[in-house]
């Protein structure tokens, strides 16, 4: 899984040996640090080399027109793209005048180790100059999770040898502490899924030096978002040291400069603190900024790792996932879940873009995998990250409203890409029409309210979510003369597919918003009045609910992706070349658009997200039809493969759909880690492990497992926080036990038989023999790679 | 119908009375002379005021890149644009040193009249200066159709009273007469159906003077195409006239200065040459220039006029259509056949623009419009310019062919609008996926081959483009489970649906396409052999045009625009208020696709050019439904529902129709004539007489004519020239007459019955009674106006 040979996987630790350019810009991303309101990239302390410099405060975006060769009503003129603010993590180090730079000199020693229980990430450099003077370079760096402003890096520099023909054993040594607006970034990349990087995003408005702080602050030229950073340092290390500080521009830099014997070390805590805004003025983001940092030197550098390591260790108790029989998903799920993590842990009615906050693929965007693919998690490990990132959607709403009323639709649509919560996308078959992204913020939000149990969330956000979705859907749709609701000419999950009529996912997904529409408005009449919503609305909800189209071929017994589409004609799967993958690069949308070929998993997410809509049976089928044509061009198909097959009865088939989701970043398969990491696959893992071979299913209060191991796996454990219970499932291959960690007792099923959990004793439940089945084919070459039994 | 009040529609001419600023970029569309080599918008002499300065060379365009904010593959990235290249008609006049400019002093008379039977356009105008001196300028101007690379002005200034105050009854004259390049251009236009305007596309090459010649050179930047200007003047006048020149860069110029006394006249006679090319050097362009200068002196203006005016006698005996009781229409359908003449006469294997050479609206760029609209009316008008024009599409065929491989197809892929032969579409549903243009193109091969016996061209263009398109079908249609092949996924006419399968008119547009490709190779086989084609190919071809899938409404007895056409929702017309048309502009493609609302004629088209695959009886109930779907956002629209509602039996709203596809310019109703003359339209009068109300239908060598007149009109005659004969068909209300004007004696049906023209004498046939039938409904506010009856 992990493909390149110097990253190794420990259960809690992401290490790498040694450094091959080749895939540092991959590596930058792995090693990202954020807490999901500030984002640092793995990049060298020293800057260069580099793949893409990185850092970023969630919601601060540059705003740029739109290109247009031909105009279209609706299609978005004013762009959004993530912007690389001002770089903290810079230090600059010179060894007898020569600058530390590992591609000269020679290079005896490197690297890097992510441990995911500290949230550290250290790095160990041994290197000689050209001119002889051999070092070591320690650092650790943090971003906190515990104060959303700060990161902070500890930076050690140790004379191991000093200039054998200068012969004194001693080594001058200089180190500078920088904070550096708009860095040179790279060419931007022809691949779409990249960001357009921009240059030079930021304007200067102020730098400041007050003994060893130093303070930046920019605004974005076109949004006119304030930015401020600030940093303060602790240097110590040998008598002598002198220090000088400046700032001006784009640059602020304190320099430290040491004479080092051989075995002395210099050393410098570096904390730094961000603050952005769109309102608030330059002193008050100054005050802000100040004060973040004075209160992370208040706990120190020591202070800060162990608030960090405490706040892991009540997540990992939470949500730690254990396998064993395979250490590489052992390695991975963790690594997956940290990301998550790092993502929602203190966005905060700010959105989850696509890549987190590790890179600027997308330009930066959130799409519906936040809601679809990580909100699941965060549900039932973090509950609280995923409330914020609803209120995020919630603050959108005058947007997404006048988004749906611009469209000539009510309600509200909201947007398929966007940093504000203004729509970004503009090749509409593939945005605009992908309405079901405002089912799966419905379906989200109901989720946590039932999870949680959360009253007022539901009279608020959710109620305020539900009731405008649940217009747009009435309003998106028509009753045909054969009586059935159909909503036609919109664009389901699998990107291969556009602009077609009854997309069972997108129906199946607004029949449940509309019917959860209904229920909250029955529930809070209050509040919905003020939404000027009430029964009469509610019962035409139910009604198009209940006449919701759902296409199926009678003919081949399995339920159609969209209307017609099993007519369609079937690619030409023997003739593609390994090569000519993904498709969408190699082959025009319309041959796409008008073929049996599905790009990710549509009709079979449906039947994991609605699985109560369909008999086994027919999920089995189903699956077994689609799994032929899906060739998994996107990251986000092989964990809902893997859940489908698990349910299909293919554990060995699941078990090698986990491998490739789990190994998306790790193993750079779709080739675009280098802009950041995919957090719906890494999200992904968790409900291949949990829904897959966990077999958990929640309809509402019930909640039922039906687990089964692949062959490989001896044991799986699991823990979720759900209706204010702590439950901790446990897997074996013959046997599962279900362990009440805390809360009041409660009924749960396994494989259909009810039994009622209390805080007494665990229970366990034989698991049933699987009957064998034949397993189902995929397209030529595109089957997942065998994990090994 | 000509809705401004200034211009007057007589039988030969069209007189504009006054100016009014207002509409004078109108105006420079209506006033514009072209021989399809060489267009001159109607500018003002002076150049300024200017609603968009023109001079066009068919061919000549610039390349630039294509923006986009999302790319996708196949999507092209270098876009074509027309040039305004080096501006041969202006004249500025000094009087008394004041600038001739109609804005200053005072304007007492302005005349323009453009003369369809001489084809010149005449300017008269009486004007005060500020100072006081009063002259008339008459002015005449040409485009030459016999010498294809030359135009001509002639330019006359008479002093009726000078300067009172000055009191000698005198006047300072200056008159410059300029070759200029890069004119300034007026800001682009937010109408996504104008042109992207360059600014200085040309870089100057060679500026000179020789005597009264003047000579620029210019390059485009990024075609590199270059273009030569050259002009020559006879001035004549008083004596005491001083004549300089001069040259460099971007102006050449010529000024004559001289003393008119009252009475006293200056006159100018300039002669305008142009040669571009892609390959040529500068020399050779020179020597171009200066050879078709020095052959049109020696015709002289007065040799220049008559030759225009013996074509023009000529074009007009085989080509003029009288109509007696309408003389708008008896206007409008000679200045449309006038147009289309200029647009194609000299053509000469370069395409014919949608607009012509009358403006820059959609770029300069061709599209379907070319083949389906306007060649059938050249076909039987002046056949050679068809022949010329798919002679050029033959020269693309590798682009075409390249571009088919690309997307994945097999034959050609001609582009859906460019210039080069290039596709320049970006947004594919409406380019790429409109795939019928392949079709028409077939189509107007085999028409042209049908009517004119021209075997060498069947034999070469014919079979040259049949094949190759024949083989696109092939490919891009499948056979599905029930038999039929089916065309899934392409955009018929209709640009208010897309992407759909089974579009009808495609299919039986594919289905002809197939035949014709069949039929041809098995008279060719030795040509066809040399392109690989024998009659395996052609049986497949056969085989897929007799399965080809046709859709069909069983429940409502109507044909489907597509499969599943009339199972979409209903547009809300009644809730659509007159200011949201056209629709495009005001609500978002995916709402018009998924609905059943029709830009413009599509089945209904197929009706037409297909009719003998539906019965009577079925055009009739699918007009009537159609027509109530259809809003004519497009100006091709009109014409083909004059066609089909004549043919449904409703002569009186085919008249309606053919009242509006006339007034399309005239009356601009789609507010861009200011772009350019929608060529298209004008050609649509023709069929919307001759189809319409002729009745006129061939397939292949029978001809098939069942005229009916609506009320208001007396009579209606027009020719024809099929066969190698020329026929003369005369309708009145009760009776037509066939005469048989040239060859041998010809076989043709009237109202189904058949009878042989002689030379002999005329015949004359009954028309039989209409019985009464009710009017179909449009959408509410959409009935094309109702001519006076």
């Amino acid at each position: 899984m992990i493909t390149h040979l110097r990253y190794r996987a420990e259960p809690w630790r992401l290490r790498e040996d040694g450094l091959d350019l080749e895939v540092l810009p991959q590596s930058e991303s792995l090693f990202a640090l954020s807490n999901g309101h500030l984002g640092w990239r793995g990049n060298l302390d020293e800057g260069e080399p580099n793949g893409l410099p990185g850092t970023y405060l969630n919601g601060v975006y540059e705003e740029h027109p739109l290109p247009h060769a031909e105009a279209g009503y609706g299609v978005p003129e004013c762009g959004q793209t993530v912007v690389n603010v001002t770089n903290g993590k810079l230090f600059r180090l010179l060894v007898d005048d020569e600058p530390f730079d590992i591609r000269t000199g020679t290079l005896h020693h490197h690297e890097r180790v992510l441990d995911l229980r500290t949230g550290l990430l250290h790095r160990t450099v041994e290197w000689t100059s050209p001119a002889g003077t051999r070092i070591r370079v320690r650092t650790r760096r943090l971003v906190s999770l515990t104060q959303r402003a700060v990161a902070a890096v500890e930076y050690e520099v140790e004379l191991i040898e000093g200039d054998e023909d200068a012969g004194e054993g001693l080594a001058r040594i200089v180190l500078q502490s920088e904070l550096a607006a708009n860095e040179p970034m790279p060419p931007p990349s022809p691949d779409p899924r990249a960001a357009s990087v921009l240059t030079d995003p930021l304007e200067s408005q102020d730098a400041s030096v007050a003994g060893t702080r130093l303070r930046l602050q920019h605004r974005t030229k076109g949004s006119g978002l304030r930015v401020a950073a600030a940093c303060d340092h602790e240097v110590t290390g040998p008598d002598g040291i002198r220090i000088a500080a400046e700032a001006g521009g784009d640059l602020a830099r304190l320099t430290a400069v040491a004479r080092l014997g051989e075995g002395e070390r210099l050393r410098c805590v570096k904390t730094v603190a961000y603050a952005w805004s769109g309102q608030r003025s330059l002193p008050a983001l100054h005050d802000e900024v100040d004060a973040a940092l004075t209160e992370a030197q208040v706990s120190g550098w020591e202070g800060l790792c162990a608030e960090q390591r405490d706040y892991l260790a009540d997540f990992w108790e939470r949500a730690d996932v254990e396998v064993e029989g395979d250490a590489e998903i052992q390695h991975a799920v963790r690594f997956a879940l940290f990301h998550v993590l790092q993502a929602g842990a203190r966005a905060e009615e700010r959105p989850i873009p696509a890549k987190g906050l590790t890179g600027s693929g997308y330009s930066g965007h959130s799409f519906w995998d936040t809601e679809v693919f990580v909100l699941p998690v965060l549900t039932y490990t973090l509950p609280r990250a995923a409330a914020q990132v609803l209120r995020w959607r919630r603050k959108t709403l005058p947007e997404a409203m006048e988004r749906a009323e611009y469209l000539g639709l009510a309600g509200a649509a909201f947007p398929w890409r966007t940093i504000n919560g203004r729509e970004c996308s503009t090749y509409w078959p593939a945005g605009t029409a992908a309405f079901h992204v405002n089912a799966g913020i419905a379906d989200a939000a109901v989720r946590y309210a039932e999870c949680t149990g959360d009253a007022d969330f539901e009279r608020e956000t959710g109620l305020e979510l539900l009731v405008p979705t649940a217009r747009l859907w009435r309003r998106l749709g028509h009753t045909g003369d054969d009586g059935a609701f159909h909503i036609d000419g919109v664009t389901g999950p699998d990107e291969y597919s556009a602009v077609a009529n009854d997309n069972t996912y997108t129906n199946l997904m607004a029949q449940a918003n509309l019917r959860a529409a209904a229920a909250v408005v029955r529930r809070h009449p209050v509040a919905a009045a003020k939404l000027g919503a009430g029964e009469t609305e509610a019962a035409a909800w139910d009604a198009a609910a209940d006449a919701m189209a759902v296409p199926y071929d009678e003919k081949l017994g399995v339920h159609e992706q969209h209307a017609g589409f099993t007519r369609q004609a079937d690619w030409d799967f023997e003739s593609t070349g390994p090569e000519e993958y993904p498709l969408m690069l190699h082959h025009p949308y319309f041959d796409l658009y008008r073929s049996q070929v599905v790009k990710q998993a549509d009709l079979v997410l449906a039947q994991w997200l609605r699985g109560e809509c369909f008999t086994a049976k027919q999920r089995a089928r189903d699956f077994a039809y689609y799994e032929r044509l899906t060739v998994r061009d996107s990251s986000l198909s092989a964990c809902c493969q893997a859940v489908a097959a698990a349910d299909a009865g293919h554990p060995e088939l699941a078990y090698d759909y986990l491998g490739e989701s789990a190994a998306m970043d790790l193993g750079d398969l779709q080739h675009n880690t280098r802009d950041g990491l995919h957090l719906a696959a890494l999200a992904g893992t968790w409900p291949a492990l949990v829904a897959g071979f966990g077999g958990m299913r929640r309809r509402g209060p019930e909640l039922r497992f039906a687990p089964r191991l692949p062959g490989a796996l001896r044991s799986l454990a699991f823990s979720i926080t759900v209706f204010g219970r702590r439950l901790r499932v446990a897997v074996r291959p013959d046997e599962a036990t279900y362990t009440l960690v805390s809360g009041e007792p409660l009924g749960i099923h396994h494989y259909g038989k009810p039994l009622t959990l209390t805080g007494d004793a665990p229970q366990t439940c034989a698991i049933p023999p699987l009957e064998p089945r034949e397993r189902p084919r995929q397209p030529p070459g595109r089957a997942p790679e065998q994990r090994r039994r």
